[in-house]
């Protein structure tokens, strides 16, 4: 008996961002397609808010779970949620994609196992949910 | 000088739930739904995505930042992302909304503070993005 687990979940914290461009909801819609791209995930939905008088924040759904930023330009300052499963995406490769396309100065990240689970010996869980 | 969040996060893990709730796309829009009026949040935006042949993905964008279900129904199990700015939104009223509208059998749940910066004493950062 062992554990595996569904999912990965990188909490990123990005500061001394270019403030002008975690602004700007176009940009942040496609720093995050681009990141999906990146990584090896597949959109399957995406939404972008942009505050009065600032902040911005994009989600997209992907078929192994969510990307999702909040940026707050005043501070110069975005949170990054990278949620995968499967062994065939990279959040990582989304991490280092948005932290160049907001030019952070400087960044902070977590890694959390999410849904592990009992296995038996040689089993291997399911990719996404469904898969 | 201290330091204050911008915001908390919430990640929760639901074990033994009840498979056939997870697996109802209707049910997880309507709890999700649920559990951001319970907190106090103020939904902009929600979507939910069902996975062939089981699993389902809910999201809701909140003034305040988002929520976040991904569900395995084969497994009973579910991860639920709750964050939050400001002081006027509780996640952990949603949390506990969630896990009964799931009726999850055990769960675990730990909070992490995001956006961290530092203040000068007595200043009060703004409750989210722009506000």
């Amino acid at each position: 008996m062992g554990t595996q687990a569904l999912g990965r979940h990188l909490l990123g914290e990005y500061h001394a961002c270019d403030r002008e461009l975690l602004n700007r909801p176009e940009h942040v819609r496609v720093a995050l397609i681009d990141a999906v791209t990146r990584s090896g995930a597949t959109p399957i939905h995406d939404f972008v808010h942009t505050f009065s008088p600032h902040g911005v924040t994009g989600i997209v759904v992907i078929a192994e779970s969510h990307f999702a930023i909040h940026t707050w330009p005043e501070y110069g300052y975005a949170a990054v949620d990278l949620f995968t499963c499967g062994d065939t995406v990279d959040p990582w490769l989304a991490f280092e994609q948005l932290a160049s396309a907001f030019r952070a100065g400087s960044h902070s990240v977590v890694e959390i196992r999410r849904g592990i689970l009992p296995t038996r010996d040689g089993q291997r869980l399911p990719h996404k949910p469904g898969a």
